[in-house]
């Protein structure tokens, strides 16, 4: 029988190695890289916890002090390859094989690595694909996680950034392999039990907490009046004529627009509770103000946001909180709720192309898709009605008959025409294709596919591209939204005009919007101190977001 | 500030108003009607736990003991609507709106219920999407749940049956919802804490284990020659050319021959390691002999099966097990793998039309989805490529330029061409379109729609849908593989004729298959005894199973 318990008798073995060092599960922050030499073995699959907010930084650079040659062709599975010790795993030998779903900031130095020849890469997924396949067929051997305390039974307390690491605990302990976490300090009574001590082996006293990038942070003080005109455009041509309640916002400056116009701008249209009401959201401190104003309903939240701890534990109506008060994140559950029960989802990208598929990928970039294309795409799988998903159905397919014909989910591509650095978000051809060839990948690296986009958004008007009938109609509605791109040049005039007398293309004069009226003046907040005063003063920004 | 603690005052004074029949936070069963009469309020979201497997039976009891003059009006949220007490709520006037996922055994008073309009229904859903909109739009007020035991802190061992039970606490105790759990006994410590205490605020001591139903047990001597017929064709014709690894298996008896061909027609193909090496799948027994014959690496499992506890704990290498030793099952997480990990669904239904549309509705019973729409859509969030997904992408569309072609989820439909009660499989038009008419829905219970369909499998053949060009040549495929139905008799002999040369229609020659040699000889088991004694005496099927 014991043939059926390989991987078992291997978990007790690596724990036998592993207890020398530990007091209980307890081990010293100093023993850490030993620990990791004793426990984890070469070609294992492990789960290094970071994604785009916390990180398991000590155990990241306990494990980039590894002997390469006691520890080596590691196979990693994480959702972010954020810190650069990420990186260096690969550099140094003792990482080789690598599926990821996001790598912001290490976006240029990925790419440079892979084009070297020294990451080995299986995939970028989504997280919610990446965790799915946690459980079938890149289940990790070990899992470096990050909690802010534990007790001495191993009951693990993650505060608001409790994200992946249920997810990641889960398809490890249950599948015998091995969690050790890093925590800021060790205590009596966890606040609230994030994880049971049962399925967690090891506990590395870090003695300071985990690192948490305020990436949800958009200072409103950045924001132009190009992106305020195209949040107005989206609020009062697509949030208010499809009625959108559940939804998902992006990150990034055009979505923080809209998040600041609600209770101007959509206030005086009369949308108070008609629109934006639930959401599955990260804590965006830009949301402050309809949340004060009573716009919002619900937020279920992937991550946590810093600063924002003082605010979401005075708003537990708002917000999924614990026991303890603070905030409970569920990166896992807010991407299924982002799938399926958000009938939206807006979010910017750096190119599109003619037939609308988007990507944030340039031939020197790689930055990973994070997870947009799950919530920016069509959920086949859905089964329940609403007015927003119906409408939509309809606009793509008035033919078929109504009860055989299905919904689609809104996924709304909002930029301007010539974004950062000038360059222009509308080109022929995606770098990631070029990417692709380079390095012979199955599949161009693309971020959402143009099928599934139903509307694309420029201070040159609305493209919506469900009304389009054909390949060639979807083209010209695209680059009638394209301005003065390359791409917006080479329009056909005639055909452009049709589209926009069909309302396939709507122009603001079109939605009664006088882009003269586009002005910082409609933002309830104009900057981070004003985002403060609204919270009354329950939000906290993180020092690089204050100037006074 | 009180303002925004609202739900939060409105749970401390029901657990208030509760904990005056409870000691610690343990109440006695005697008392659990009281207990809910006291805590749950007219009108309140109620999750009463059940599923097509495990039941909160006591608290489904207690619950329509109540007096409906107190408690009305409720809005049940919940995976299955399965025991006859689910329904009575809503005869007695305690539940008033429904939302849910499956109901199997009560689907034909189900349907009596919505017709005569005692049951107002939100929508039926698919599990994952249902646990979705717990997180956005349906969250539970009250989730009462069902346990194997608990500590006096609350502390819950679910055992293998884990389920839906950690997402419907977690949509519920994070939004200050209560948690109300029935155990079959208090212990001084539990096996594996499989959901906090501090998430669990009452625990009824039922004195008795909760119900759960043996749905995936298959009884290998029910199994028909057509049935190994079409197990064959499926196994040659689509799992050994697409190279299908990681997939799921509906219920049924189809499915059941697939997996006990398996180790003889599918080990004399030379298919093994292969095919079929890591599932989503509950702890299926016709699974025994594959297991055991060395094919299956890994196995997730959305619940656990009656009689299959001893097994699993002796094959933690295949199965996820706790740190108590036995199965840690997840349906959340298993639905997640099957959308975006597998590469292919393979189930059955009731009716299939021209279009592929397929559904287990009929014009007198409402089952509800269950699973298989979420498994059996395309998953087009994903972003990873393996072999099976990027050929069958390939098939549908040979055209388009390799980088920029997504791949596509196999989607089959196995069954015969005349199905339960000589009903044929294929009709010109489903009863669910009838039964959205008659209740006035929006949408058609439409089970797996025809465009995410890919290949039909009956005793006359595979229809590979991929395959087919227009709606008419997919019309005449599914004709062509529908035998003697009316739809299969009403087919162009020379459409079908050309499509079988092209490969798009394979008869059981074609793929060198003679239907004689679909012998009951071929299974590994030919009985659930046989099953008992692949699994070395491990497997203990419940008595109805037993005839020696």
């Amino acid at each position: 029988m014991a043939e059926w318990q390989q991987n078992r008798a291997r978990r007790d073995r690596r724990i036998e190695a592993g207890i020398k060092l530990a007091e209980g599960k307890i081990v010293a922050a100093g023993d850490a890289t030993r620990l990791l030499e004793a426990v984890i073995q070469p070609g294992d699959r492990v789960c290094l916890e970071g994604d785009n907010q916390k990180q398991a930084d000590l155990l990241s650079a306990a494990l980039l002090a590894a002997d390469p040659a006691r520890l080596n062709t590691l196979h990693m599975v994480q959702s972010g390859v954020v810190l650069p010790a990420h990186l260096d795993l690969f550099e140094r030998g003792i990482a080789k094989r690598l599926d990821y779903a996001y790598s912001g900031p290490q976006s240029a130095r990925i790419a440079a690595m892979l084009f070297g020849g020294k990451i080995e890469l299986g995939a970028v997924h989504t997280y919610l694909e990446l965790f799915a396949r946690y459980f079938i067929d890149l289940t990790p051997h070990v899992a470096l996680i990050a909690a802010v305390s534990a007790d001495r039974d191993g009951n693990l307390y993650t505060g608001p950034n409790t994200e992946d690491t249920p997810t990641v605990v889960e398809a490890t302990a249950f599948k015998d392999g091995i969690v050790i976490a890093q925590v800021g300090e060790i205590v009596d009574h966890v606040p609230r039990v994030d994880i049971p001590g049962d399925r967690v082996h090891f506990v590395v006293d870090a003695g300071r907490p985990f690192f948490v990038e305020p990436l949800f942070t958009r200072d409103p003080a950045l924001i132009t009046e190009t992106q305020i005109l195209t949040a107005m455009l989206a609020i009062k041509g697509i949030y208010a004529p499809y009625g959108v309640r559940r939804l998902n916002h992006g990150i990034g400056f055009s979505t923080a627009a809209i998040e600041l116009l609600l209770p101007t701008f959509g206030e005086r249209l009369g949308l108070k509770g008609k629109i934006a009401t639930h959401f599955a959201l990260n804590p965006h401190p830009a949301l402050i103000p309809a949340i004060e104003a009573g716009w919002v309903e619900q937020i279920h939240s992937f991550g946590s946001e810093v600063g924002m701890d003082g605010y979401i534990r005075a708003r537990p109506d708002i917000y999924f909180t614990g026991s303890d008060g603070s905030l409970r994140s569920n990166r896992a559950f807010s991407q299924v709720a982002g799938l399926y029960a958000c009938d939206m989802f807006i979010g910017s990208t750096l190119q599109i192309d003619l037939a609308g598929n988007s990507s944030t990928v340039t031939t020197s970039r790689v930055a990973g898709f994070g997870g947009a294309p799950n919530m920016g795409s069509d959920a086949r799988g859905r089964r329940h009605p609403s007015e927003p998903w119906l409408k939509a159905g309809a606009d793509a397919d008035p033919v078929s008959p109504a009860p055989l014909r299905r919904g689609r989910k809104l996924v709304v591509q909002i930029g301007e025409t010539f974004g950062e650095k000038n360059a222009p978000q509308f080109v022929e051809r995606l770098d990631a294709i070029e990417l692709a060839d380079r390095l012979k990948l199955d599949l161009a690296p693309v971020m959402i596919y143009g099928d599934d986009v139903t509307h694309i958004v420029t201070e040159e008007g609305i493209a919506n591209l469900l009304l389009c009938r054909s390949p060639a109609e979807r083209e010209q509605a695209i680059r009638g939204v394209a301005g003065y791109t390359d791409v917006g040049l080479a329009r056909d005039r005639k055909a452009v005009e049709g589209l926009r007398a069909r309302g396939v293309i709507c122009r603001p004069e079109d939605l009664g919007i006088d882009p003269l009226d586009a002005d910082r003046s409609l933002l309830a907040a104009r900057s981070i101190k004003d985002l403060v005063h609204w919270s009354g003063g329950l939000y906290d920004p993180p020092s690089r977001f204050r100037n006074w």
